[in-house]
Order: C-alpha cells, then structure tokens, then sequence
C-alpha cells in the first residue's frame, strides 16, 4: 500500500468529536490519514498537528481544502459552523462526512440540499452513526426481510446519566431524539409525518427548569407507530433500546449484557456508562465505511436529505413541546438526486 | 379443622371462569368449599353440584344466598349481571368476590358503591387478580420503597396471541387494557386524569374492521405518564410486561424465562402460551386472599371503588378512540369508605 | 366437602421443617388437616395442637398412628428417627410422606425398603421436593419428549449464601448434593454408577476445616456425564441452576429473573435468598400431591427405592471425597414394587 | 503518515488463516500493510500478491524475510511448519505472530523456546485470539480487581455446530481445548498441573469413531478446578462460554444476546453460527495489537512460553484420554526471559 492510496483527509473542528475523529483516523482507520487538521483556535490545530506526521494545521477551512493533500472533509465543528464549510467543500467537490446535525435548522439544511444537487451528485454523508451500529444494523435486517411481518410500532428507550450543564427542554429534542429520528427513519423506510411530546411531571433529578424526562410520538408515512423515551438525568448510566413491534413477532436490541455477575444476593451488569463505551463500533465502522466508499468514489450513508428531514421533524417536535397535540411536518418535495 | 371453619361459597355463573373457580375452590383453596352453584342453566348447574359433596345447584342467585350453607359470594356471571347479583348479596350482607368489570358501565358501577355504601362497610372485593401476581407484587413493592425515586412513566405491553371471534375495538380498552387501568391505579396510587389512544395501521392479523394494535397514554394525578400497547393478535404469544421508570432507574417485569434452550442456531425458550399459564398462580392467590380475609371477617384487595374508576376511565378509553386527543377522565368524589 | 373426606395427618417432628408442615397442610393444603402432632417434647406438642382446631398432641408416634383420626403420616423428625417411624406407620399400613432422607445410611435404608416389600404394596412417599419444582418438570417434559436427542451431560451448580454451624464436609455430599442425585436420577431415569469428588483450595468464606466447594461428577449406567458445583458459603445468594447438553441442544434452568433493575451504573435483579423462596411452590404441590394420591388410594412420587439409592450413591460420594478416584455405588438388585 | 512508517508483514501461509490475515492487515489494520506472501505453492502466492500494491510473491519463507520491504512476520501455515519459519525469522530478529499451535508438540516448543532465549529478548506473539476478545477482558479485569475474591472454579463450555471431515478424539484437545487451556492460564494467572479426560457416551451426531463430547478437567497450581465442556458435534450453532465461581460471586461470559426476538410462541434469538463471527474482533484487535507493539519496538500478548505450556498440557491431556485419571503436566523450570 503506497502513500498515494491512502485518503489524505482534513477534520475541520478540534473539540471533542474533532480530537476523537482526529484519532480514529489516525490510528483505527485503514487507508486514511489525517492530512489537515482546521480550528479557529490555530494554536489547538497546531498542537495536534505536530504528532501526526504528514499533518499540515489551518485556522481557515477554505485554505484547507486547496490543499492538494486533501481528499476528503470531515465536519466536526459546531452546527452552525457546518453549512459555511459544506458549501467551501462542494466548491471543491471534495466528499464530506458531516457530524450531525447536518445544519441547526431546516431553511439552513435545505440550502445545504440545493447547493449539493446543483453538484449533480451527493457529496455527503451525514454522522448518524447508529446506522453503523451492529445491533441496530441487524434489526434493520430482520425488519427487511419481513420475516416478522409488517412493523406496526417502535418503542425506543434513550437514556443518559446526566445531562450536560446548559441542556435546555428544546435539546432533548434537537439533540438527544435527532438519533431516534434517524433510526426511525433509516429502519422503517418511511418518514415522519407527525410528533408530539407529552412531558411528565419531571424528575428530581433534572435541573430547575429543564422538562426532563420526556415522551415523544411519531407518525409515519406508513402507518407505523413509534415512541422515544427520552431520559437524560436517568442515574441509572446509557441505555438506547428499540423494540419493533410486527405483525408476527417483536425484535429487541440495546440490552445490556456481556459480562453477568451474580454476588451479594444480586445478578446482572454493569451499564453501559456512555455513548462512547455503547457505540465505540459504530464510529470506527462509520469513518471507515466513509473512507472506503470515498476511495472508490462513492458516497453512501445517510445523505444531505437525511439531515434536512431530521432538521424539519425536530422543528415539529420543539413546536409541539409547547403547543401539545400532534405537530405535523413540514418537507419540501424529496428532490430526485436522493431518491 | 371441623366443617363450620370451612367457608361456603357460592358461585354464580359456570362459564369458563365459573367453572374455573369451582375447581379452584374446591381443589386447591384451603379453608371453603363450593356450597352451591348459579346458572340460569340448571341442568349445568345441576352437573357440577352432582360431582361436589354439600353441594347444591340454583337456577337462582337469591335463592341460594338465603341458604344458611352459603357463606360467601363469588360472581362469575356475564358483567351485565353483577349489578343485580351484588345488590342481592348486599341484602344478605354477604362478602362477594366479584369478576372484572364490577359492572359494564360507570353509572351501574356507581349504584353499586352507593349501595354499598349504605351497607356502610365494604363487601365487594373485584377480581383484578394482577394484584395476586408474585412479579407485579414485587414491582409494588419495590416502588413503594422508595429505593428508586418516585416513578415517572410506566410502560405496559399486553399481547395476545389471537383475538376472540366478535372482539371489537372498543373492546381492546374495555377488556384488555382494564387490566393496565388497575395495575396502574394501584402501582402508583394515582389516579388516572385523562386517557388518549393512538392507532397505527392496523395489523394484517386483524380481523377486518378491528383497530389492532392500539396504542394507550394515561396522564395521572401525580403527573406520571403511563403507555400501554395492547396488541390482541400478535401470534407470538402472551405477553404481559411493565417497565417503571423512575428517577433513579428503571424496574421490569414480564420477560419471559424459566426454561432456556439452546437449539437448531436459537437461543431461548417458549413464550407463555395465555393468560392462564401465566397468571393461573395469582388467580389461586387471590381466591384464596379473599377466603382468608373473609374468614377474619375483613374486605381486602380490589375495591368497588376501583371498579367503578375502571369503569369511568373505559368510558373516557372509548371516546378517546372516536374523539382522539386526551379524554378527561369523569369521577365522582371519593366516599370515605374507599379512602 | 364433609370432614370425613378431609385427611387427618399426623405430623412427626414439630423443629422447622415440621412446624412449616404443620402450616402448610392448615393453611395451603387443599383436603387434608393435622390431626395429630408428634414431638418428643410434648409442651412443643402441644403448643402447636392449642392453635389448631382438632389436632391432638402426642409424645410418641405409634400413640399417635393408633388414632382413629390418623389417616396418614408426614415425617419431619431427625434423619435416625425415621426407620423407627416408618416401620411403625407400616404396622398401621399408613401412607407416609417421609423428609429426606429416608434414613441416614444404605443398610437401614434396605431395612425399610424390605418392610415395605412385606406389605406388598408402595406407603412411602421420599420428600425429594425438586420434582414437584415447575423449571424441573419442564425440564424433564423436554427431555422426555426427545425434542433435543438424548442427553449426554448435565450441568448443575447448587450454591448456598452461607454454612450453618457444624456443617461438615461430608454433609455437602450428605445433605447438599443429595437432591442433584435424585433429579439426576428422575430426570435421566438412569441409574448412578459411580461418583467423583474434586475439591478445588477451599474458600476464604468457608469455616476452618470444611473443603467448600467441591465438585462432584456422577457417571450414569447410561452413560451420562453430570458434574454436580456444591458451594455452601457462596455469600451470592441461594442459585441451584442445571444444564442439560443433549445431542442436539441444550436447556438450562435456575436463573434469577423476574424483576429486571437498571439503577445506579448496574442491570439485574436479586438473587433468590434461599431454599424456602426458591422452592416454596415445590413444597407446596409435593404435600398437595401426596394428599391427592392418598385419598384416591394411591402412592406416587420418589419411592423408598429412590430414599435407599440415594442414600447408596451418598456412601460412595463421602467414600470419594477420602480416596479419590471414581468410586463405584453399590446397589442391591431392583425389587418387582419399583419397578 | 508516510510509508516508512507502515510495518512492512510477511505472511507465510495463503490457506483460510493466512488469507483472512492478508484481508485483515490490508483492511481493518491501521499502521501496516501486506509486504510480502509466502505459500509453496507459488500461483496462489502470486494471485493474493497481484490484488494488493507494493507486496511481493514467495515460495520461500527465508527468502521472504531477506527482502528489505519485511518489518515483521504472521505465520499461518500448517504447524508443522511453524518452527523452521520461527527459526528463520530469529536469524533475522523479526517480529512474529505465530497462529496457534506455536508448534504441534512440547519438544519443538521448547527447541523455539531455546532460541528465542539465546536472542535474548522475546520475538514470538502466539495467536491465542481469545485473550483479545473484548467479553474475556472484561472477565479477566474482574478476577484481576479482586472484587470478587478469589476464583475457585471455572467452568467452560466450548460447542462447535459439526466437526470438520477427519476431526479425531485426540483433536479435541489439541484443537479446540487449546483456547481453553490458554485462558485458563491467562485469566488465573496461575499454571495448569494435571489433566483428566472424561468421556460420556457419545452422541449420535458424532462419527463413527470420535469421542464426542468430552469433559475435560484441569487442576492448576493456584487450587483452582477447571472443567472444560467440548461438543463439536452440538448441532446447535457455535457457542463459548466461561463462568468464574470467586469467593464472593460468579461472573458469566459469551451468552448469545443482542439481538432478542419474540415471535410464535418463542423469545430468544440466534446462536452464534461460528468462531469467526464470535472472534471476528479480537482477531482484529490481535494483530492490531502486534502491529501497535512492534512499531513500538516491544513484544506483547501469549508468547512462546505460552505456547509451549499449552503444548504440554496437550500432551497431557491426550494421555489422559487413554489412560484416565488426572495425569500430570511436565513443564521445563520457566526461563527468567518469561518471567
């Protein structure tokens, strides 16, 4: 394998996701190097620069991407950072992989869209990663083969120890459901008509003001019935389950197993502690599918419309916060480029 | 223990569940014996008696209450019926085990609280035998611990394997999800304020015409949330589960295990065919229950008030399903002999 | 039900295991009462008659089974006691059901198993209480069914939280295992050939002297392998788990499920605390199955044959634990009655 | 990254290890690529060669390892040809992954053991893949942390769905209880002493001929009793499992989840259907470990001791299968070099 072969990629953005991407690339990913690391904060580029060989350091993402050793754009900065940056790397019609959210809202993601169908091609590939998840990813195969039947409903269980200091009612939504959105999406094959929220009265655990936890309910195209239990001060560590429920059968992923202990009159596990430890796979599995799509010339994965769809459900889902009652949503027609 | 300690009972109805007890009573509660059976039916009537010893048969409910060989009343007759077969007990001042529902609709079920009432103590135990379930029973007990936190959203799920010939929609709440009314009232010791029901496209096991599955939300006076999928022609079996989830973590019960196979590229076992296997323990327990306090000269377990709440939540259950949106839920102040 | 079709039971022995009989057929039993308690500490006696309505109190048993109240006998006395006891209830030609063990040795056991052959005909009931365990008989209704092949091992793992005091290292064999020898035996129905004592370093837990664990394998005149985990001073909890490997699957019983806690970083629930909880329902349908049988005339369940084969295959066991190596079980030829 | 940092591997084998291996270094493993591949027979030499850029064709091992482009070399070719390719690459001090046997018996061990000694530093990784296997670390780091006290006893099962054509009873051993006999000694810590070998009857799915199952017993010089279930005729899909019984608790590893299905009449889910889909990680992690450590400069994981130890115990436990009852594992005093 010569040098030439490996994909020479910039991660734009060095906080925690842009370190970690840095990293993965670095050291877990084959076929690819980071070749440009970007960050307003030139000097944290250039920090992390200088232990990877080969790795050139720039506070401005457009001077990066002229660089003849850039492939590839990995997005990795903050979300309203990302549609300045996807529209400078169509300009050079470099493949992207986006951490989500592709944009912070739908009129932002849209222009996101037309930008890239003008290309005439998909360039992105949006950091759902569940979709790269083993469990998830056998789920979606059972549900494919309809070996169960039809999927009527999905009950799905999001659950984090605590939440960040700063989490608002909105971001359980924005944030933390965007994932369900997702999911929902990619295993059903069916969009999201409608959402709804229904808060109970909240938990002592979470800070003044913050509705926390949350239950929130989709409607699909399809006729398929799908609630999130959000739950972000939970103590009780990360849990993300899903239920199917089918026509001749359910399908359950996310519980926690591996290692059972039995002492002290107890049996069971320890909790997965976060989404790192839960979903370590997924990412490495992500940047490298992503790699190898890139180096065949391909873009796979979640796509632009992904992004923009789980943009506008969000919007639903944050109106129905406060309105109560079904919210519906509202998409543009699906363009032909990510049918 | 000489036969005047053995308390006698007659039971009301042989169907399925009628002649259910009669053998309950009479093979495996200790402490009572079958003192006469009703039906309409004498003859049927007549052939059970004819295989008990001190048993006799009645074409009439009050007729054998004026025996001095009954001691005890357990109504198992269609619920258009209890009414009548309560307010005779009454007159006789005897306690009764009555069947689920107490009465068909909220204003019977209101008469019969006020006669009872007028008694001015309680005779009418119901039979919500989930009470008597050894997993519901320690579900209860461990969130009256405390050691949780307080609940925050309960999640049920009810499956059959196939639903009855004539099951209508209406029925899935008045029938089935009855059983998620009182288990919920009595888990939290709440009282359910209002009920929304959502349907999904209906299921191809479904008989035509019939909403299947449905899909329950309850708001309670303590602000918890609580969902329930009721879902009567799942083919995959009996299923009855709840999940609790509280501040600090989260309780379930109703997996199915026992036996654990290994075979043929599967792992697991065999889901509880219905709602005898599965609940045939607490049925025994609760007979039982009723036998033991009545024998101290107490009223214990599921009251006519409970049944009378079940019957106003259905009320609001069935009109969610036409209306949509939440259905407050209408009761009339708690008596003090409920309190 | 008339009194004369209640059984009259004199219960023999009143320490702990008689005194929770004694409940048992009050409380629980459907058909039967105590009509006598026996204890050679007749203030016991009769402090435990006062509270039963028709029970008389004796010091001495054949007093006792000279009743014309007596109908038939549960032995719960000291392990020596037994042959006495059951020679006598042979005198009056009563049914018995008899604690493990038979008696305390193979020559005595033989002794009692030739007195019943002179009766002609099956009195004895042995209190192997596993078989009448629900896990158990599913277990043994899937191997019988030969859905799986024929069984080739069967793993079992017995664990204690702690040693009473006195506890010796043949009593693991003696008291302990006894029970895996007789669901060996019931649930291969193959014969014991020989036995295998292994004793890792004791633990930590275990009292000075005693070698806790030990690990016992038993080798079947059907050539099945079953290795027997006996670990008294487990602290986890009370876990008896098997394991049957067949030539085409495997199914396991014994594991701690029911409640299902995710809270505090961990996922589980809690270890049975012990033989009462775990076997409770057992012992129940073991007393009521007896009284079943006796008022239709009849004796079933684990037979005198089965009390002497175990207390044979007990000899070799404790032989083993001294001399190492397989040591072959020493049985008489298989009278006609137990065939 | 530039080339010069990429670790140049030989592979010497082309069969199903060998190539998985070639797939894996030039696809999953970050930091190398496939230099060099080495098979007698040239042709399939040269076709693996052609797909992959920069890599070389040898019929010759020795010539392999003179190439300037070989950093480091992966032996999976047959065993007995593991020793003269150790040896070769000695003379040229490079780094080796040898796959499991080291080599087919304790005296060539011991040769391999002598002159990695005579180098005077360690040059040899054994590919006992299951110490990198993410559930047995965990398992591993629990005994380690003592939480549990100390271990007592472990159990394994080891099931393979059906044997491979000319499998013999000797190869369960040599074969498939090697896995066991390493993490047995990786997780205790501790050295196996002595081997016992029995043999139910065997199954019906076996051939004519193999002694299939086979129940292995090892006692080890820390006091701890190790029994090894073996069944490569199980039929019922591929499953390794191991459970640690500690002072104060037991903690259990490979039950097949993740993936929980509910539909007629059965919950549960699919068997692992072979070893690669079971181990497919940790044969990542192994020589992404290798490669990690060797550009380091350092040398980790089983090495040539372990492989000799598991040789020993082989042999050991060969002879016990003839000639019953435990026989003792010889081992040469272990050199400082391992210590």
């Amino acid at each position: 394998m010569t040098q030439q072969h490996s994909l020479g990629v910039a991660v734009v953005g060095t906080g925690r996701m842009g370190a970690d991407h840095v990293r993965r690339i670095s050291e877990v990913t084959s076929g690819a190097h980071v070749a440009a690391v970007v960050d307003l904060d030139t000097d944290r580029a250039k920090a992390i620069a200088d232990g990877l060989e080969g790795c050139a350091a720039y506070g401005d993402f457009a001077e990066a991407m002229a660089s003849p050793d850039v492939d590839a754009v990995l997005i990795a900065s903050p979300g309203p950072a990302h549609e300045a940056t996807l529209l400078a790397a169509f300009a050079h019609d470099l493949p992207v992989l986006c951490e989500k959210p592709l944009t912070p809202d739908a009129p932002s993601a849209l222009r996101v869209l037309r930008a890239e169908q003008a290309l005439g091609h998909r360039r992105v590939q949006v950091g759902f990663m569940r979709r790269y998840d083993r469990e998830y990813g056998r789920l979606k195969s059972l549900l494919d083969s309809g070996e169960l039947g039809r999927p009527l409903m999905l009950h799905n269980r999001h659950r984090n120890p605590a939440s960040a200091p700063g989490f608002t009612s909105a971001m359980l939504v924005n944030y933390s459901v965007t994932h369900e959105m997702d999911v929902t999406r990619w295993l059903l094959g069916q969009e999201i008509t409608s959402v709804t929220v229904l808060c109970p009265r909240p938990s002592a655990n979470a800070p003044e003001g913050l509705a926390d936890p949350q239950f929130v309910v989709f409607e699909t195209d399809g006729g398929t019935l799908v609630d999130v239990e959000i739950y972000v001060n939970s103590r009780l560590g990360y849990q993300v389950q899903a239920e199917a429920v089918c026509e001749n059968g359910t399908a359950r992923i996310g519980e926690d197993h591996g290692l059972f202990v039995s002492s002290d009159g107890r049996w069971g596990g320890t909790v997965t502690p976060g989404f790192v430890e839960r979903f370590e796979d997924a990412y490495d599995r992500q940047v490298q599918a992503w790699v190898d799509a890139t180096r065949r010339g391909e873009v796979t994965g979640p796509s632009a419309w992904d992004g923009y769809a789980v943009a506008a459900i969000c919007e639903a889902g944050v109106r129905a916060q406060t309105e109560g009652g079904p919210v519906e949503v509202q998409l543009v027609e699906r363009p032909a480029l990510y049918r």
